[in-house]
């Protein structure tokens, strides 16, 4: 199927269908160069598949995860474009997860004030996520995601096969993520997800947290108002990521632990089910006084607190601004 | 007088005033945090009389001049917001020429995907051209503006005044953008300043340059089309300017001998002296070979040519697509 996705400045397709891996380039028609960017952990039969389908590409590869979320890697893109003589008619194609998205993304975003950019996410969180939206960024002295853009892609290709070669943990990182959405916004994806497998019936899953995605999106596309509801978890989950480290936590697990601290009643129940059910995990061992300090880093902060997501109601959720000294409390469990 | 500029994501106001200066925070009437951008040829009276009309504000000067339009200040200035906590209800403020407005827009672009950004521009350069369209770049690994982003200041300021304490070379500099504008689209302007002195009527000047580039700029915001008018004279120009480096030759004056190349006729007749009379140059002495390298790698660059704008008489243009051995034969007097 396709969803198309429309942002202030044009509009844009998201093409979900098996295989479509062998279509890239029957679907995107790229004329000019191409730089691929991938890291060391995507199968390099993908990227070779895709290459394969474009006359005129070079491949980037850097090291697998975060760490490589960085200034370096960012000079060392931008460098391989202006090198291989990459002019405004060329593109940047990230073959990845959401690291490989950011990175290719933002350097795509500002190459000579923005070239084009496409988005092949190849892991479940990409897929269901950070690949549509249009937020790029990079990680800058310790502090997570602070530099970056918005820069919508010019097409999204999902191919669900790709998450064959997924490691299950990694796969079920992506689904906090359908979770989230689901807890916040569609009841009968969180009903669906509550009563099935999740990978019998991932292509669904993936649809429906597209639309999602897509419906909150567009009501806010620079993240003023509505599109908050996606940081469901995230405001607690992205300070302990940035404590912990990813090498401990996955992205998908931090957001679980921290969907767990802005809920409540039988919502939080159903929801720590849920996660339990897809081996994520709902408590950790962290420095509290750490993570506190890095939430006021966060780009949420607002003057003297954070504004929140809080689900009191499966499909339903509601705005929170709390002061510093009530996420504290929280944290601390008082 | 006060000029709206239209763009994509709304429009913002161009405060055209004397004395303007000593009004900023009547004019933005800023909340938060503010960082003022400047750099070390900025008269200190100018940055401090910004800054005492701000409740919250932290100043970062970088040194005077294109060499710091880099990697190295963009860290610093990123860094300076985030040790001081600056969120996204926090603002940039540029006072300077246009490598000023060019790192502060950068900055405040990227900074969390992007902050609110208002420019101050205190040369004649900016004044009439860097500081409206939104086109914001930095240097990269010796390419010219290779790494920036579109992105427009909510605000711009400009009082005539501070122009007193600008040299005459400085003053001619900027009088080079104007010239440009005028040989392309504005013939009366191109008169007034073949019948006056130009620091007489610098209002007007300054007026109808800003009215010229708002039309463009509105027309086509992201350079498409239309917008490349601006670049007469800046193909050859900006390939003279990263050779010889700007301690030799200033912007405009590149602009200027790059107008020679562009131009046929009378009209080139009468750009030529309106230059001269201006104490522009018109011809200097350069490295053909190193300037034809270094046109290549300029974003105008497209493929296998450049695409060029010619004016044959004053007031009107014409765009021309120009193969790389056309450009070398133009360079080279063939």
């Amino acid at each position: 199927m396709i969803i198309n996705l429309k942002t202030s400045g044009g509009s844009y397709n998201i093409t979900l269908k098996r295989n479509a891996l062998n279509e890239v380039n029957k679907i995107l028609n790229i004329k000019g160069k191409a730089l691929i960017v991938t890291d060391s952990g995507v199968p390099r039969v993908y990227v070779e598949t895709v290459a394969n389908q474009i006359e005129n590409s070079i491949i980037y590869t850097f090291p697998q995860g975060e760490k490589s979320k960085n200034f370096e890697t960012y000079s060392a893109l931008l460098k391989t474009l202006a090198e291989n003589k990459f002019d405004r008619k060329d593109c940047v194609i990230a073959v990845g997860g959401g690291v490989t998205g950011d990175m290719a993304g933002f350097t795509a975003a500002t190459y000579m004030r923005g070239i084009s950019f496409y988005n092949i996410p190849t892991t479940l969180l990409s897929q269901v996520d950070s690949s549509i939206g249009g937020k790029t960024a990079i990680d800058f002295e310790g502090y997570k995601n602070l530099v970056g853009a918005f820069y919508q892609p010019e097409a999204v290709i999902i191919d669900p096969n790709v998450l064959k070669s997924l490691g299950e943990r990694q796969f079920n990182n992506g689904l906090a993520e359908s979770i989230k959405m689901a807890a916040t916004s569609d009841s009968d994806l969180f009903q669906l997800l509550e009563n099935n497998d999740a990978k019998d019936i991932i292509e669904v899953v993936i649809e429906k947290s597209l639309l999602i995605k897509k419906a909150v999106v567009e009501e806010d596309e620079k993240e003023t108002g509505l599109r908050k509801v996606l940081n469901f978890g995230h405001t607690i989950g992205h300070a302990i990521e940035t404590v912990t480290g990813l090498d401990e936590l996955y992205h998908g697990e931090c957001v679980a632990l921290g969907m767990m601290y802005m809920s409540s009643g039988e919502a939080k129940e159903k929801i720590k089910n849920l996660l339990v059910k897809n081996n994520l995990p709902t408590s950790a061992n962290f420095d509290i006084e750490r993570v506190f300090e890095a939430l006021q880093h966060d780009k949420k902060a607002a003057g003297s607190g954070v504004n929140t997501v809080f689900v009191n109601k499966i499909g339903e959720f509601e705005f929170k601004f709390l002061e510093y000294e009530e996420i504290y409390n929280i944290l601390k469990g008082v």
